[in-house]
């Protein structure tokens, strides 16, 4: 038995062999289907709708959950529900596709200072004769000046017949005194690759090593997505076994190969001009793309492997450009401080002076670091997903069809939408507007809930209050916002909150003397500032020294790929952050319950 | 079709699909025949005997050549001329295999410098937990104090779950500040393996790497004899592609693993254990076990790829032990003074001290060194293979069955012979006896001429001059030597005595002035000084001040794998030897001329 599984609308095909789920077909084609929850049945995203189907394709109590009786009808279903075993044609809603979203790379300018870890040179060395006896590889070295010039077996093997195809005419590219690779002819550009793996989206950069010069640049979503939206999700599938651990770690590098080559397509170059690589990732990440072992980060203490620095071959993690590439990783901090914690607060100066700063990156886990002087300590705090759009009834990611700002005006509400389109959902900047608005025009008390008695707030089929937004993308699916909805923000908030409000504890910080606050990724890019402050995510700190960063691990990273020099910046500044354990914070939940508060 | 071959007394079988030579049989079967001209025909040494045989079996003109018409008849043919298309039955002589060589492994005693690259510390680390949030490896690091220890992914993925399995009790075996691999306990031994890599044995040893104990010795052919006897043949071999340049690389560094595990068997150890690996060699040899490309060797100006001494991760050179095990390879001198010359001076204390020192490893190319004052000057001579039996008609290693001495006394020739069985052959020290008897009896004149009125020169049928030495193993094949025989090793004593001279003469030494020789390799253990200074092969030195030592290159791989220090001085003899290039040397052939007078 074989039959063909096709894909609307972007026609991928799979010829499947046995029964199996939507959502298992979907990987198999190489589809990344949005399962926030795993594919557990609980998230309702990765809604797909049959084209055709019997009058008696199956409703699984995860389809009656998550769609209404007309989705049913219409041929809904949830992708990891749907059980396929004859030919079958499914339309996939943009909403269930991560790769619709909106991907941010860009960064604020930084002048990069320039010491890249390789140089060239290229050498034009005698022939050998009776009277000039010398072994190839001693003949360049000496040529080179590097007395004490040593080469991997793999570039001794290459030299003899380069040298003697080239007319004794040899282009070194060396890693201090190390023979990394040699060519014909001077590579230009030498480039390298920077790569921000985060647990959503892959920002990567194609960099010259020798001037900085940005190439290119493409963002790719994180193919790992199809294990599990949120982190837990994938370390809990890679503790499952070798094989699946190895999938997670394969499917990542595959994507970050796929990045390499594409982005010297785009440039005109070869890949086997990619000379270094530089990636920089939350702790997670960091073990999976090394491939290390994420059995410690998946349960209390949360402890990692290594913490250091490493240059590993990169061929070992499976990624390949030049012969005797590199990978330059950075240190990460704790189990959820990683290296692109390290990276932002490179790229935002820490370090580098006695200022007060804070430091904010906001996702499934919030890292926040606060500058005073001499220290700088760093917490993370499970702010849950519910900012990008997880956990949340219409929540989704900044993508085309998000409503990014909501406002309360004249008792309607008023929404601005991403993209061209109507509403299909809201994202974290919008979520945050709605609640202060919520706040603000009264529907909201100061414990968080919905006031039942208010004309805008209704109630559902339970008897549970909800808000509508907007009219949303069709007719049955207004876009509403729940008291469990609210209840969710309002954590992840607290948590935040909470967070800040130790630091400043810590390091006797007040509100009004913080210099700076940064805020990364691309909810802060979203975020109003204002609307932060009211709802109590952050201190009330003047407005003008609250500053969006884009994504600056990214821009770190690419600092990190063409300079040594910051690279060894970047180990000092590691060296240098605290790491202090929330909940064993004094009273920490004291400072929770007060982040909360609405 | 197919068909079985089965060769005696082995018993090893082959089916083949095609019609092949026997010797080609032969190789695939596993089975390695003498071929000291790599199958050309020309050497006579692949002799085997068809068990049973139709009376047409096909007669070669190389059988012709090499065989007489009772061999013939008996079924003797050369392996590498018949070929073979359906059941057949061979009986292979014992001469016809290398196997059967007397292998010397013993070194004389000298005592090692104990300094090792590895080292052992077994550490009890605290458990993680949320007051003690270190990551595994730095954890490690802190408690072994060792600020800069850095660790290879490989480690780093083991590190975690050994942690945990083990009670956080961890076993460090650290290379300075690199953590190669970790284990639950401290390992005892450590061990390491040694091997002197020459062109037709393997010395292979197992050493306690924390105290320099010898664990177990094994010495085996060198399995390249297969693809060509002599050095040259194989370099040819090599050339005609990557698969067969790959092959010699293999079937090599095959024979190295087995001795690997073999060792380790006999000593009660598991392979795991064993942590490094010191390899020496010709230049040849290096080349082939760290599979480096050997075109540059194969023509003149016969130059190495590299000189330097090289630490290479085993795997990538096909062998395995300790997870992380590396493979120091010592610095080659020149295009045809390996490392294995290296290793012998240094066991000899070349460069320790001031005195008048000539050192001389005899073989198809016969290296020697003269050391004076700060000066340490060395040739190398193509003697050529006849002092290992090449050819010489009945010429052959130090074997049992080979007269290892000949005495002319009273009119006739009384020989001793290695083992107790009758002579199959004469060996190298046979030889140059042999040579000096004739001289001294006036059967050989100075130009190295037989006189052909002597009544023990006989004439063969083509009117040219030999001697019989003994009756031989079976009565139609004395041991004889030939006018032929005679001008190989008159050419062969001639490059070494040339070469020799031109060193005494390059450093204005006289012969009175040597305060020692030293003679390396199994042919310096069996001949006797005397006999070596009769036939002008060595000045006229005073015979106490000349020393068999044995496999001194053997020794001093062993000194250079359980001693940093040692390698270190290693490398700096290196850097002092001075590579002298005979052929380019004022007036070379005069001395030459000189050399070959009988």
């Amino acid at each position: 038995m074989s039959f063909t599984i096709e894909f609307q609308p972007t026609g991928q095909r799979l010829v499947a062999e046995e029964a199996l789920t939507v959502l298992a077909a979907a990987r198999q084609a190489g589809l990344q289907l949005r399962s926030d929850c795993g594919g557990e049945g609980t998230c309702g995203k990765c809604v797909v709708r049959f084209i055709e189907f019997p009058p008696d394709l199956p409703v699984r109590p995860a389809d009656e959950r998550h769609l209404s009786a007309r989705q049913l009808s219409q041929g809904y279903r949830l992708a990891c529900s749907a059980v396929i075993d004859r030919p079958t044609q499914l339309f996939i809603p943009p909403e269930s596709l991560p790769a619709g979203q909106v991907l941010q790379t860009g960064t604020s300018h930084k002048q990069l200072s320039i010491d890249p870890a390789l140089r060239q040179m290229n050498l034009q060395a005698k022939a050998a004769d009776l009277h000039n006896l010398q072994a190839d590889f001693d003949r360049i070295r000496d040529l080179s000046r590097e007395e004490h010039l040593t080469a991997d077996m793999d570039v001794l093997r290459e030299l003899p017949d380069l040298l003697r195809r080239n007319a004794w005419r040899v282009n070194l590219i060396m890693r201090g005194s190390r023979l990394q690779h040699v060519t014909p002819q001077p590579l230009s550009p030498l480039a390298g690759l920077a790569v921000d793996v985060g647990s959503t989206k892959l920002a990567c950069y194609l960099l010259d090593l020798e001037n900085g010069e940005l190439l290119a640049v493409i963002g790719l979503p994180n193919p790992q997505v199809m294990f599990g939206e949120d982190i837990m999700a994938r370390l809990a599938y890679a503790q499952k076994g070798e094989r699946e651990a190895l999938e997670l770690h394969h499917v990542l590098m595959q994507s970050i190969q796929q990045a390499l080559v594409e982005l010297t397509k785009q440039s005109g170059l070869e890949p086997i001009q990619v000379a270094e690589v530089c990636l920089v990732g939350n702790t997670a990440m960091h073990h999976f793309y090394l491939n290390l072992p994420t059995g410690g980060l998946a349960v209390s203490p949360f402890v990692p492997v290594a913490s250091g620095a490493q240059l590993t071959p990169a061929p070992q993690i499976g990624l390949s450009g030049m012969p005797g590439m590199l990978a330059y990783t950075p240190p990460v901090i704790a189990g959820f401080v990683g290296s692109d914690h390290l990276a932002f607060l490179l790229a935002c100066g820490f370090g580098e002076d006695q200022r007060v700063r804070l430091g904010i990156d906001i996702g499934t886990n919030t890292e926040i670091a606060l500058q005073k002087g001499e220290r700088i300590l760093s917490v993370s705090t499970a702010s849950g997903p519910a900012f990008e759009g997880a956990h949340i009834r219409f929540g989704m990611r900044a993508a085309p069809g998000a409503i990014e700002h909501v406002h309360l005006d004249g008792g309607r509400f008023t929404c601005e939408v991403i993209g061209d389109t109507p509403a299909s959902g809201i994202c974290g900047s919008g979520i945050l507007d709605a609640l202060g608005e919520l706040r603000a025009g009264g529907l909201l008390n100061q414990r968080g809930r919905l006031d039942k008695n208010h004309p805008l707030v209704k109630l559902d089929a339970q008897g549970k209050p909800y808000v509508t937004l907007a009219a949303g993308n069709s007719e049955d699916r207004p876009i509403t916002l729940s008291q469990q909805d609210i209840d969710q923000v309002l954590l992840a908030k607290g948590a935040i909150r909470a967070g800040i409000d130790v630091l400043m504890d810590a390091l006797k910080v007040s509100a009004q003397e913080i210099d700076e606050v940064l805020i990364a990724g691309a909810f802060g890019s979203y975020m109003l500032p204002a609307q932060a402050i009211r709802i109590g995510m952050l201190p009330e700190i003047p407005l003008q020294r609250i500053r969006a960063v884009g994504n600056a691990a990214g821009l770190g990273a690419q600092m990190m790929l063409v300079s040594q020099t910051t690279r060894r910046q970047a180990e000092a500044l590691a060296a240098r952050i605290e790491y202090l354990e929330l909940t064993l914070y004094p009273d920490f939940e004291v400072f929770y319950a007060n982040g909360i508060r609405a």
